[in-house]
Parts: C-alpha cells; structure tokens; sequence
C-alpha cells in the first residue's frame, strides 16, 4: 500500500481564512482530512505537509524519497520563481502531480508560467480544493499503470 | 439530468495511431465509451462530438447552449491560436473545463500558452486518456457545487 | 448600382445573446436589416453573410470578387490570428473596411493587433452596431472617390 | 443643442500642403467647415481648434469640460507619445472620438500603437478627412443613445 | 509505384488572378497538370488537392495516410498560425516537403516564420510555380533513399 | 553557355567527415564532381569554391562579377550572422540561390533567421547534398525565364 | 532659509474634479496651502508651479536655478515619455524629489517606468495628497544633511 | 493604540557595516530605535523584526494578522523575486507600505521591478534610513484616513 | 543666397552652464556666432532659435517653409520621444541634418534611438559643438549638389 | 594561514544519487574530503557548509565574514533567481568564486543567466566535481596576487 | 605633421559600381583621392585601406598604433555585427571617428545599431562620399583640441 | 603523451598592452610559456596559435583534428558572434574548454551570451592569465576521465 506526500507551499496556511473570492473557504485541515479519505479509498495512506520556506519544501521533498511513492504539490507562490523545487522534484525521482486552487491562467502574467510543471506528471488548476481530489485521484491512476499516460 | 459535451479538437480522430509516446494508445472511441460509462455513475448524460475544423467547432459550442450544462474540451492545436473559439465559449457562458492528453508544459514554448483557458473554470494536462476522466469528474462536481470552486 | 458584401466573422451569429455589455443588443438580423435600409438610401445593394468557418470566409470573399465592389469586414476572432484572410482579401483586390463592434484598443492585447487592417482602405472600432453603419458610408463614399481617401 | 469640439494635433494646420498622397489635399479650413455643415444638419454646433503643443492641447480639452458635449479628437503625431493627453480625456470625462486621416495600420512599427485610443469611445482611421465626418456622426448617435455603443 | 499528394493551401486556387508580381501567371491547374506530366517521368502518380479550409486540409492529410507515399505541401497564409497543421502532419507519419511560391524571406515579418517546417524534410521558396517541381523532386529522390537527406 | 559559381561557406570542406547524422556522408568533391554532371546536362559551366573566411567569400562573390551569371550559395554558419556577405551579394547583382544542407527550421533557434535569404530568388534547405542539385536547377530555370519566378 | 519648488505637472490642476477615486478630493490649491503650513514649521519657504506644457515646465525648472535649493516634482502623465523633462532636471543640478498621487505600481504597464527617477533623489508614490507632504519633509531633511541618504 | 510592525529583508542586518556609500551608516538597530521614538509621538507600538529568510519573513507576516494594525516592509532582495511574500501580504491583508533604502530606480535593470509594490498602499524609496521614518509617518496618517489615499 | 535655420531643442539655452563633462563649454550664442562666422564664409544666412517647447518646435519649423532652404536641428531630448516633430520635418519637406553634442550611442539605451532621424539627410553626433559646424557643413554641401549625397 | 569557505545551494546534498548523467557519481561528502586533502597542498583550511534555505545561505555567508578569507560557492538553483545572495555575496565583500557542476551553457534557456556572476572574481562551470577543485585554486591564487585577476 | 588612417570596410572596393542609388557613383580611389587633398589643406599624412576580411582590419588597426595619430573608420556591413573589431580600437586606444555613406536609420531594423560608435568619438552618416570629408575634419579638430569634444 | 592546442580568438596578441585594467598585464608569450610549463608537469605538449581571423581559426580548428586531443580555446570578440566557430568545433570533434580573461558577466549585455560555450566541456571566465591553466587543468583531467565530468 502505497504512502503519498500532499505538499502544500506557502501561504496554505490560511487557506479558509484568505481571500476566499479566489482561494475558496475550506481550510487547509479540511482539505487533508477530506483527502485522507479519499486516500482510504484509493487504498493509499496520505501524509501531508505544509511550509512556508522553499528551503523546508526542498528538504520534505528529499527525505520523501525514503518512503513516498508519488507526490501531490501545490507550489503556490513558488511555483513562477524556483528553479530549486524544480530541481529537487528532478533529484528524487517521484512521479509528481501540480495542482493550483486557482485558475493560474485567469490571473497576473507572471503568474502563468509554472517552473515546476516540466518535471511534474501533470498539472490540474483551477478547481479549488477540488483540485488536490483530482491530483491525488491522477497520481494513484498513475502509479497503477505508469504506461499508461 | 444534465447532459454534457464532450468536445475534441483537431486530430484527436487519429488518437491510438497517432505519436503514441505522446498521446497514448487509447482511440478515440475507446475514451468516448470511457466516458460514457463514467458519465452513468456521475448520473449525467455524454454526448462526444469531434472536428479538424476551427468552425465546426464553433458550430457545435453554439449549438450546445440550448441542450448542454456543460463542455469539456480538448482544443488540442487550437489551444494556442484561436480567439474565436475562446470567444464562442465565452458567448454561450457555459462551465468548459479545458484538458490536454499531454504535459504541455513540457513541449516546444508555442504550446505553453493557451488562449482557451482564461474562459475555462480551469484546465487538467498531461493525464492521457485519463485528463478527460478528470475533466468529467470536475465538470460535474462544479455543476454541483459552482460557488466552491 | 454598386452591390455591396457585408461580411460577419465568428460569432457574430450570436449578436444580442453574447455578452450584451460588450457587443450590444442587436440581433444579427436587425444589423442587416438596418444595413439594407442605410443601403437603399446610398443607392447600393446590400448582401450579408455570416460564417463562423475561416475557410468559408476566404470562399465568400473569393465568390464576391465576380459581383462586388466592395466589402464591409467584421473579422471578429480571426481579425488577430488570420494571415490567410489577409491574403483572401489582397488577392481578390476589392476595397475593404474593417469594422468591429467593441473598442479593440480597451481590451486584451493580443485583441490590439489586426492583421487584416493594413490590407483595407481603413478601420472603425468602438461603436457598436454602428461600426457597420458608419463603414458602410465610408465604404460607398471612396467608391465615388476612391483619390480622396 | 450640443456643442462639440473638434480638436486637431500636430501639424495638421498644414492640412492641404503636407504629402498628399498620405493625408489628402483638403485644407483644415476646408475641413472645419464641411463639418459645419453636418453640423447644421445633425443640429449640433461645431467648434474647431488646432495646436502643435501638448500642453495647449491639454489646456484646450480642460476648457471644454465647461461647454462641450463631446469631442472628435485627432492627436495626430501625439497619438503614440502622450500619456499626458490620455490622462486629460480620462479627466474631463467627456465621450470622445479618436480619428485619423492615414489607416495608421498600414504605416511604421510605433505609429500602430495608440496611447488615446483606451479612453476613447472608438476609432476611426484610413478615410481621409472623410474619418472626421464619420467621428462627427459616431459621436452625435453616442451622444444620442450612450447606452448602445 | 507511388501515389503523391500535391496539397495546394487557402487562396491557391486564386493563382494566376492573384497578384501576378508575387504569385506569377500560371494557373493552379496549369500548375498541377506539369506536376501530373513531371510525375509520369518520376514515375510517380500526382494527385493534387486545394483547400481554403483549414480543417479541410486537416481532413485531406488524414485521408492520405491510407494512399499516399508522401506530400508536397503549400501551405500559404497557414504556414505562420497553424498548429492544427503541424500535429496533422506529424500525426500521419507522411514525409512532407513544404514550397513556397514567394520567397517568404523577403516579406513581413509573420511570414518569416513557419510552424509547418519543423515536421518537414525541407522547405523550398522563391521559385514560383518552379517550386512545385523541385519539392516533388526532392520527394521523390527522399522517397528512393531517405537515409541520404 | 553560362557559368555559375557553386560556393561553399565554412566548416563545408569537413563534409562526410562532419556530423553525418545531420549533413549525410557525401564528401564536398563528390557533390562538386556531381553537380559538374548535372551542369553538363543543363548546359552550364560549373565553377566550385569553398572558403571558411567570411572576407574571402565576399572576394570571391565580387571576383564572380566578371565571369558568373549566377551563384548557388551555401552560406553555412554566416547564414545567421553576416551583413557583409548579404551586402557582397546585393552590390554584385547576380542572381543567387540559397542552400542549406539541414532544415534549418529544426535546428537552433538562432539558426532559424537568414541575413542572406532577403537577397536571394529563393532558398531550398533540408535535401542533404540534393540541396546543391536542386539550387542549381532552380538557378538554371531562373536564368531561361527570370520573370517567371 | 531655504525656497524650494513645488512643481504639479500637466491634468493636475484639475485635482479635486478628476477620478477622486484614483487621485483623492482634495483639490491642488488646497495642497499649496497644506504645504505651505508645513513649510512654516519645516522654516522654508514654499514656491508652488503647474502647467500642462512640457516645454513650460522646462522654463520653470530653468528658472528655479537662480532662487530654489529643492525641488518636489509630480511629473504626472510626462513620468513616462519626457526625456527632456529628465534632461533639465539634471542639467540644473538641484536635489529633487517625485512625487505621485497613486500607487503607479498598481496601474498599466507603461505607467510602471518612471524616466525622471534616476535623476532623483529618491520617489514616494500612492500616498495620495500625502505623497506631496512627504516629499518635502524628504527634502528638507536632504538639504538638512545630503551626505545621510 | 496600534501596534505596527517594521519588517526588516535579508541583509539588513548589516546595515552600517554593507556597502555605506549605498545604503548609509545606521545600524538597524539605530534606525529601530529611532522609529521607536517617532512611534511614540505618533502615538503608536513599534515592533521591529528582520529575517534573510523568505519563509520566515512569511511566517512574520502571518503572524502579524493577529496583533498589528499596518505594516512598513523593506522586502530588499526579494523585491523583486517573491512572489510569495506578495502573496502573504495579500493574504493577510494589512496595510502595507514598501520602503527602499536606495533609489532602486538608479540601479540595475532586475532591481526596476518591484512584485511587492501593487500589493502595498505605496512606495518610499531613495532616502536612505529616513525612507522607513516616511513610511511609518505615512501608514499612521493612512490608519488615521484610509479613505483620503 | 540661401538662409539656413540652426534649430535648438530643449535645455540647449543652458549650454555651458550644463553638465561640462557632456555637453562641452562653450555657450549657445557662443556657438551661433561661431556657425554665423561659418555661414559667412559658406555663403549662407544664419538664423538661429531655441525652444524647450515641442510645440514651439513645431511652428518655428512649420515657419521656416516660407523663408528657409535648409535646417541644422539638434532635437535634444525630444530626439527620442518625438513623433510630431519628426511629422513636422517630413511635412515641410526641407532638407535637415540632425545633429548631437555627446555621442548618444555612449549614453543609456533609451538615447540610443532616433526618431528624428528617418526623416533627415543624415546625422552628426558626438563632437561636442563642432558636431555643429560639421552639420552646416553638410548641409551647404548638400544644397549645392542633392543628386551627390 | 587562510580559511575557506566551501558552500553547497540547494539539492547539493543528494550529489552521487541525483542524475548522475548531468551531476556525476561523487557525493558531497567525497567532493569536501577531496577539497579538503586539496586545501592541505595549497595550504589553506577548508570549512564547508550546505543548505537548501535560500535564507540559511545568506546567514552563513554573513557569518563567514568574520573567519573566511574567500568563498568557493555553487549556488545551484539559487543562481538565476535570488537578488538576495547576491546582495549578500556584496555585502560581506569576500572574493567569491562561483563554481557549476554542469555547464549551465548547454541547458534550459533560464539556466544560462546567473545573477551570482557579476558579484565574483570569476565562474567555473562544466567539470563535474573538478570544478570546485579549479575554483578553490583560483581562489587560491587570487588571494595571493589580488591585483593580477 | 599627423599621419591618419582612413579605413574602409567590406564592399566599399565596388564603390561606384554597387547600388549607386543607395551609396553614390564615386569609386574609391576618387574618394581616397579627394581625402589626400583635403588632407593636404589640414596638414595631415592620409593613409587609406581597404579590406574585405574582419581578421585583416584588426591586423591594419593593430598596425596603426605604431604609426597613426587617428582613425577614419567606415566599418560598413560589421558595423552591426562584429565584436571583435569594437575590441581592436578599444584595444589601441587611437581616437577614431566612425562613418557612413548612407543614413543606416533609414534602412533595415538591423542596421540601425552599431557595435561600433559606442568605442568612437562620434559618428556620421548618411552623406554619401562626404560623410569621410567630414569625418576628417572631426578628426583633425579632435587631435587639436581633444578637451573640447 | 598527447598534444593540446591553445587557441587564442582576435586582439589576444596584443595581451599586456591593452586596456591592462581589464585583460591583466601579461604577454601573450608569457602567457604561452607559462602553459607550456605548466604541459610539461601534466605531461602534455602544449601548441599554441593565435589569428585575429575567424576564417584562420577555423583552419587551425580543422588542422587541430589530426594531431591534437583537445583545445583550450579563448574566442575574445568572436565567443558572442561566430557561428561558424561553434560548428568547427562540433564538426571536429575535439574536447574543448572555453576560457576568458575578463568576468564576462560583468560586462556589456552583448559578451553575456557565448555561441561557443554549447559546444564546449565547460567555461572558465574572470581570472585573467590564469584562466588559461585552469582551462589547462582541466582539460587535462578530463582526457584522463571523460566519463567523469
């Protein structure tokens, strides 16, 4: 039975409490207990993290290569600016799904361009925390039949 | 019950034959059937249309105002050249969700833009077969719920 | 008597049904009906086609080269994506106006470029079911002198 | 009965003299006073003024906020240049029309982008001196029915 | 013994009417009827197409998959905006030598870049009508021994 | 009976030593000996040069002035890089053929611009050493009817 | 005891009446006297200028040479195009601040390139009719102690 | 009685001892101590904090929501890279003021951008450690009148 | 006899009092008399003004129509920034040399370009005042043999 | 005797098990022994340091300032985005070599600019683990004879 | 008695046979004569070069500072193009003067920025054989008084 | 024992009389026998040459093929503009370390891009003379290691 990291990056924190117009109102314990569901359902175990540092993402990104076998990730406000966390998806190897709250494609024009999505699997974006279901709902798929996609 | 459109661009005729690497091994009828069998548990109806042209597809988004409650499309070549198909889909106002057979972020820089997103609830890329399955999924889940996303 | 095409591009179908506070009220058929009347007046026939389909369009313009003497354009979507149209309306040498309903000046900036522009006698953007009006006069008038202009 | 500026930009005091072949051969004086004339049939009074100088250009649109109805503007070579002769529109808040003589598409590189054109009802460019006519009637159907443009 | 397709792009069937200075005078179907001659020398068998329709050239390269050893193809005005086009040919498999009548170098800056090279094995422009014949020479010679090209 | 230059621009001399993969196994004296037969079958006089120095390129296209009646020109890597060999070709007036061994549309980006195509009739890339062969026909045909082109 | 300039730019002179909502309601009379107040505590003299003209303001930089020791400056709608406005600045030689009503950074594109910062001081921007206040307490304590900045 | 908070960005710590002839000789302690003194004429708490951590410096800012009234923030390097740090600030939504020891308009090309500022009331830049007096003065009057801006 | 007009832009009036280093010692009517003892040599009449004005600009070359055969002009600031001044040249079609103190190719990027000089015989920079004397120079030149240039 | 400063960015620490093909099969553990017998030779102490946090990178070179004599530095995926080590490598005035295991010349297009660079003595890149080597000697050497760079 | 170099870029040995429209009828020797002359009255040695090959200006200009008070230099097509000879007069450090026939901002885009001037004390285009006349005459006032440039 | 080339680009022979501030003031020679030195503790012959010929460093480049392992390689001017040197070196073969003597990254934006670099093992940049040994090193590193880079 496999393990997967949910990475939330910064600013999740105050998911709920934050521009709800944009981000949607359930909070971030919400929506990993919501997933944690899922996962018994996917037959998956869910172990989710959040941090506001790139430097903090990048080492839960390392040490999950010990016991993750695939990776959801919400880079958030890294996801225009690291060449790190692109990097350090690369270094360990794990299948990884990009998901945005947020429609990235409405929004700012730097917010538009994803360093991250190269080395992801895939990307979904625009559905709020329905975002993270359909990751996590893509990366068991993926791990299923790797082939496949 | 809601019944939805299922739209594909141009080309996705050929999937199954066509750069299998890429685009996988599915064809067309096979994620149309898919599809459908998902759309009898989700309890709305599919009904899947494609087209090579730009304006039958325009065609076929017009028509869908008067019997469809929702679109998922993949606009495949014309993602990154059409205004008029991003135009027809802001006119007739219904929740399009936007999916990619392949990691676009990951191919040459003209397919890294799309001008269909902005007017899509939000986009799914790089799933194969599967973006559409993920499409449906979030299609019906906004059509349930549209003020969460 | 001259015998004049008013040609609609994408979308144009939809006229009084899409997004009113951008494109107006009229109907389609009240801008031709209205365009026939204004014709009557100038002493020029009147004939309207629509087509959502680029090829279509480059087949109308090329038809009317045998009975036109010249061409009121709205492009719509294809006004900033369409070298094809451009070439249609150079080779078949009748005068052209190109109208658009909305200001093309206020909205995103890929709208703010016009391949068709440089291959017409001028454009009138901003006034809504007026635009076509308002190119219908200048178009009948540089027929009379085509030196003025 | 309204009364509306015509306002002309740069150089167009030598209207008549300058390279006809690109701006015609009718003189301002000739120009004002045709204009006049549909004043006196679309019953609205017509003020005309002309200056080389911004700053005087910006005086005049200030003064007319007190009198005017609307405005048929051609910022001729400031067009391209003059945030500040935006700004002046945009302050007084009067409907104006941008028109030029040229189509200002055919022409080079940093004439086909306009600074005015975003705070103006329209544009109307490529008719000769027949482009102010055509703003003229643009401006007194706006002023007519301001909720159709 | 092979089938060729000749592919002729949106306004092509206007040649010899159309601006003679950039064209030339030659007729399409004069055009066709000396590659049909050239061909039986090659001993290859030409069968030529025209569309305006970008979804009809689509159409016809999947079409040619079932009989055709290769393409001649002109793309015109879509040679700059269609991706559509490009998947199509890579989709098919079809070795494709793209001509061009004007020497695209000479012209706009939008013609100066083609998306339909990069699926090709080479471009030749300039030639007029002469560049259908040595695009169906190089085919034919690629179609001997490709390990050569 | 014409003479025509056959000219070779740098790094051309290593051919069949070079990167195979990319510009095929012929040697540059096989391809001259080969073109010297195909220019006894047109009836022209072949003359080969070949220079890796940009200065002694543009003496022997000024050189070529007194005794050539055309030129096919490889330009290799100064392709991209040389306003002094495009200016050489402008001031001696022979009509000049571009070739390319590659497609140079799939290559770098850099390589996707031509300094010297402007001032050619045409350009033909892609073929291997069949570019040479066809250049040099398209050169021939070029100087029997140079208003046909 | 020190005079210093306070010069307003073109359109300002209608603070007060144009988009409160953008630049506040007070109107630049009543900022004169507010900063004349604050000159009284601050022990300078206040000297306060506005025009519409470029070249004005130019005369007037010129002129404060022989009388001012410092300069506010809101250069408005000539932030972003004067050239020669940055010229004079710097060819006087006096220390300089500028000022804007509104947070430029929050408005369009070409309003986020200021040609007069780099011959400042430093800028303050978005403050409103503060912004001003600042200014020339940023001044005073310049002249105060240059060498602290 | 508010409290407000002084976020210090990386490298600020070594004011005094860091390149002087840029960013002058204060400590950051000294230029603390001295809003300090100037909070309590304004009559507000003063709460200083530095980080060279872009996590921790969000962190800071989130934890502010719960005690401070409005914020003056010198991001320093991450001016012009974080997007997440703009996005704490949008989050919690304070009134920010963005302040600049050095006029970064003088400075390199990446330092003109600033992905903080649309997110922050204004900017105070190019006064050296007076830059954050200005800011504190201008956020108390903003907290005072915020709808005077 | 001919009379020339020696045009000043905007700042020159302070000539010698500027920026040293740059602009050189030397005063404006310094210079004029210098170029006045030219014109006597030449053959020539010198009139020479300044103006900081654009528009000014503008109407002292709209004048020198009726009475000029030639202009020196140095645009000084508005060389980069004005499209009006550079309509004006072209619409009083008289020959002018543009000239520069400073080389503007040493300066900042935005120096770089010339709008001004499109429309000019040709340009002179970087010579301090005699930048002048050369200009006069060419111009004579020029007048005495148009065909030579 | 000096003491150095090695310093590892981001992923560095999972060197030897991260894609060997671009990074090499040494780890970091191996690549600082080996500096460290180096050091030994050139009679210089080694001390080395990695971090993930863009932060803790600031802070240890901060610290260094007042033990290191020079910096050996990869800045890895920091290099093409952080403005905030560079500030830091500027602030602590230490001669700094930056070192790159692979040549960042030869990959993605965003990876070919580093914001390091103009902050250092010199740049190292491509020799796999060696390039620390070579950067520590040159750093060696430059300490010796500063002025001979 | 000075001795200077005139120096003549790629093409210019065809002067007088090439494009006379564009660069005059005069040929080189005319010119090289008529430079003597002039030479004579200033009293100066001329002596002139020419080369076609970037290698050998470099080897001339090396040459020159042995023997050479001054350059006039027409750098032609390398003009825009060639760092390496921007290198060599830096690199000699002899003051040269930068000409050129024709007015390179009338022409192509890529004509219109020099790699040259910015290394020069000026430059002079676009007088045909008498922009060298003039550039001798900068040259000679220079090396009489180079503190006035 | 293998045989290396040291290549030195254009203006390198004049090394130690150039613009010292920059390149260090060392002789060519000097510079030759200190690397020949240096070959001989590594155990390799050391061959150097020096053109300011692009074309002569391609011949060299192409000699080099048949007697030396590998090049260290200082293309000066030619590093930003030389196509053809970067296919010499790919065509040929040879392990190539690209060197400077100047920090490249600290000049001009136009020396920031090298089109040699690509083709190379790795770049060593900003430590004068002794850019060359380490260049020297590690090329000798590499012909004992290739796979370890």
């Amino acid at each position: 039975m496999h393990t997967l990291l949910i990475l939330h990056g910064p600013n999740l924190n105050l998911l709920g409490q934050r521009e709800p117009a944009i981000y949607g109102s359930q909070t971030l314990d919400q929506i990993n207990a919501s997933l944690t569901r899922m996962g018994d359902e996917l037959r998956v175990n869910i172990l989710a993290r959040q941090s506001n540092s790139e430097g903090q993402l990048i080492d839960i990104l390392h040490d999950a290569r010990t016991w993750a076998a695939g990776i959801v990730f919400n880079p958030a406000g890294y996801t225009h600016t690291s060449v790190a966390l692109r990097d350090a998806i690369a270094a360990i190897g794990l299948p990884t799904v990009e998901v945005h709250l947020s429609n990235i494609f409405k929004r700012e024009g730097f917010r538009q361009k994803s360093l991250i999505a190269p080395v992801c699997i895939g990307t979904i974006s625009g559905f709020g925390a329905h975002s993270y279901e359909l990751g996590l709902q893509a990366l068991v798929k993926y791990l299923e039949r790797p082939g496949e996609g």
